[in-house]
């Protein structure tokens, strides 16, 4: 059994490793950091926990961390990046499920989250967890930047297009609708049930974060620069990710859509290809790792329409990184994966 | 004071025809027809309406609707081009929500509808009504088609672009978003609460029957011959249609898109033109006939994103369904439809 | 027009009491406070009113509002007892939608609300203003006491059996369920979407700030003291109150439910008793000044339980308090509140 | 691995034990029945089983069920007693999730049910499934009657109450409020997104099918005739049951509830007795096997209220059902039940 610290562990991503977490055969929860609960009982703070989870919250400076074999930070932007060198060097492997990690470019970076990033010598050693991705990478890694909700459902949607090139590069969109759950446990007006729900909006159209971050993993499969609109929404419902994905295929007659997409995937515990025509919808993944895509070209042109589910918390977050752990821990991938959606 | 039946009485855009007319100036509720209610007072089969609607529902067959000044068909497609011919020679002038006078061309209509059109030869008489584009037919119409919800939303936000010739015809998306209501009130597995709450889909991806409605009414402001993807989604929520569309911008540095949008609709009653960079929500228009758009142009590339909200029953419906009966009787366009929009 | 400030207009109840004094006949919106807005339109901050409201927030210190007619206070409890004394000494009279004004004892106000009152010699000349109960003492007061949310829907159902003497006063159960807008338009963790949504909860069992109030008003109604549990309920929603009541019956077999009823409603315009049998929706009375009530006895027992809904902002908020402005100045007590419920 | 199958495979229920035994170590699905999807993959009428299970749906008729070792039936209520005669025949153990067992008198059975028992003979063979009450009969039984969902709640919150005698058997009051899963997977309007969601009703009132089956197992435990008022909600959420409990205390100031409930619960593996003034919530124990149960005194006088949450599909219907099997068959009772809910 590996020991295992969350650090952040009172926000959604946090809670939902713990519950992943407390049902891995190989991980036992060593610690879970929140500065605002210190001293707490998680299970008080969360009482679904009650019974399962026995850890009471501690302060995030506590010396134990040094002593887990990987932590997981889920805190907001821009805090991982003041503990991870000295967790790396303690010996603590790191997965980070915000964005300090993600971004390559440290310009970049600090222009999208406004502050100089705080080791920006560890971007290169960083590897971006898309196990589906850089498998191998992952598991030889120290630090793996966990990617963002939006950027796994839409990677996941666009990867096997570009990396077989068989649409124009040009022109991409990524309309995206996610569950409210994606804005974090804070206090907020803009995310009370009476402000979300019954509604439907788009945000942050001039520019989301996640933007650059789609754009480096698209780029790094495609022969020509990705021209990509990003368009997030917010959806009346907790969780979830449906990422409507618009394309030009090159070759519309010549080109194989349903046997591209699952010569891709077909060794991938967690990428489901849908039979062609289907429509996945987000509750078939909820509380579970797994994405579901398909494919469409209506009425034979060639635009093609990828949709691309998966559930925001986990493929987009706490799953992802348990799976991202399993890898460098060389547990069995799916370890602690294996839900089902309960439906309804 | 007009006299006024709704045929159809029982599902959700004919209820919310007698929610409105129950509030009109000039227009009194004269008949509700429902075969299946036939006989029951309206407000027992609707509690809402106990104390303020007295009628009771009557057959569709009834001659007293040959008395009426108008009648408004709230029916299943197909069913209105069967009676409609019977009441304009009575003299009853028609407004039909559903799709049997939409399209202009039989052939298209028998091929998205499945069966042949009854009365081919009244398609020419029929105006389609979205007054923003045909205010003066309209005020002469014996016989209007009331627009669906998606080509409502969707029509709004690119006619001004379209006119005004400053979009590509080719490649124009439509992502829209759509409550549960849009289905309507039959009974059905997919539209439980339990099936269809917490959950995010696409559906009908290959080929909607409102395409070739948008298609229709998009060519007659463009000069171009139109190519659109349509991609509508069911979002857990009663009420609303947002639509995200995309286009690209011809010449983008010299195309000052606010004061087209804003020149454009500047007369209209519904139509808000949004401040830029606003993104609007479905529900600051819920039980209204309003609709609101704005535009972005993301990363300012050529790419214009326009967003466009209403409520599918209201202007997507029975709102916009009574906006034209006030075109043809001439009363103030905007009469019986002053509500606001009840937040949160 | 009388002229009409809204104190407090940023949030729910604010919004609300906006919304419906901008299609009210008789009553011209003359200013909208906000501290923390103060400056912005109204109507950036809703865009719901976008076209239909054109004011900025002012302070509430501004002076205007001694020009007013009339001032509603919707602002959080232990705020309006600081400026009542000096709106009605500038001859303006006060609807106080918070509860500063409706218990009649000070020391039981202080004890539930934590501080001392402000102006207790205020308490006597205040109305507590339940139309149904004091219409006459409403059409003449200065300051009107408007009723909580869960005291209107337990009340109105209550009252006539309490003013008949049919049932017994011991053991009385209030089983209230609220929709979530009930807490109000403000940061915060346990009504985020994700939270309050797919989850059902009793909250503050041990005691409310509701109870005194219920019991005072119950206890006017009755000959004995009454003796009330009140359990108060979180419910998924946004707006609405059910409120399920239990009580026993002296006599159950001489006493006819459904007349008594009908017999002490019979003339108000916003409380619907159903027929016997019904059970109430909440949605039937979403948007609207009504309560719709109806009563069960079931396996013909002695237990007689009565259903009553309202919508919270509306009956128990800010439809009430115009309900009370029209009767202090004379109006239509419907004016302005004559909405339909939209369903679905 | 013992055979197991699945009458009804295709409601709510029968998913949801579908689901369960995926992840049981010692049961094996070998058949999932439903007439109307028979030779249709499982997965393809539930994507979200997609991998899981490679089942097709047969037909109830199929021999092969004989071959069983225990067979759930999750059909509508009058069907389970045509099959389970022939079945115990057969030597297949059975668990019935719907009513046909549960009522001991056979003519109280058919004055609900509308019919009369097929096979009144078996009746007091079967065993009623809450284990909490009945752990050494089912582990001996043949015949299963799983208990209702709403009777699962209620008994759990009142038999240490009843067992102990410390509250009044008279006057009792169970106010339920439920998601709209209670109601099943079929075509229906009540239960459409658009007329359940926004919106709180009760709904049977004078007199509901669990109500005798809970007065019954009330009856079990106590020493006296148990009056009790049951009022059954529908709730705006997919799954969840809350009962609000009132009795009084015979003995208030000497009887020490929480250790009362504590140590009635202490051994019970799914019944989690909350601190001291705690409020449960549905959320903690959706998509799990657990119930939570609190108590208050409110202003410490005799009426005592207990909140007692389930998930309806899992403790109140699929997750009991294992549980009894797990006990049937002398597997651990907690086997295929651990799952935490997934919070938010």
């Amino acid at each position: 059994m590996i020991q295992v610290a969350v650090i952040g562990g009172a926000g959604y991503t946090g809670l939902e490793l713990v519950r992943l977490l407390a049902g891995h055969p190989q991980a036992a929860l060593a610690a879970v950091t929140s500065r605002a609960n210190a001293g707490e009982l998680v299970a008080d703070v969360f009482p679904s926990l009650r019974g399962s989870v026995d850890l009471a919250f501690s302060s995030p400076d506590d010396a134990a961390l040094q002593n887990c074999d990987v932590a997981f930070f889920a805190t907001p932007n821009g805090t991982a990046m003041n503990y991870v060198p000295g967790l790396l060097e303690a010996g603590v492997r790191v997965v980070d499920l915000a964005a300090d990690f993600r971004l390559k470019d440290p310009e970049l970076w600090s222009q999208w989250y406004g502050v100089p990033h705080a080791c920006p010598e560890l971007l290169d050693d960083a590897v971006y967890g898309l196990p589906e991705v850089a498998r191998d990478e992952i598991s030889q890694a120290r630090l793996v930047a966990n990617p963002g909700c939006y950027p796994t459902a839409v990677q996941l949607g666009l990867i096997p297009l570009l990396e077989a090139g068989v649409i124009s590069t040009d022109g991409l969109i990524a309309d995206a609708k996610s569950g409210v759950s994606g804005a974090g446990r804070k206090e907020a007006v803009a995310t009370l049930l009476c402000e979300a729900s019954e509604n439907m909006k788009a945000y942050s159209v001039a520019g989301h974060r996640h933007l650059p971050e789609i754009r480096q993993g698209l780029q790094r499969c495609a022969s020509s620069p990705v021209d990509l609109t990003f368009v997030p929404h917010l959806t009346p419902m907790i969780r979830g990710i449906h990422a409507t994905l618009y394309a030009r295929l090159l070759q519309p007659e010549s080109t194989d859509v349903q046997e591209l997409f699952q010569a891709r995937y077909q060794d991938e515990p967690f990428v489901d290809v849908m039979p062609a025509g289907s429509h996945p919808e987000t509750r078939s993944v909820r509380g579970t790792n797994g994405c579901r895509v398909s494919w469409h070209r209506p009425q034979g042109g060639d635009t093609l329409v990828v949709l691309s589910v998966i559930d925001n918390l986990v493929k987009g977050a706490a799953g992802q990184a348990i799976q991202n752990m399993n890898l460098m821990f060389g547990f069995a991938e799916t370890a602690g994966l294996e839900q089902l959606a309960a439906i309804p």
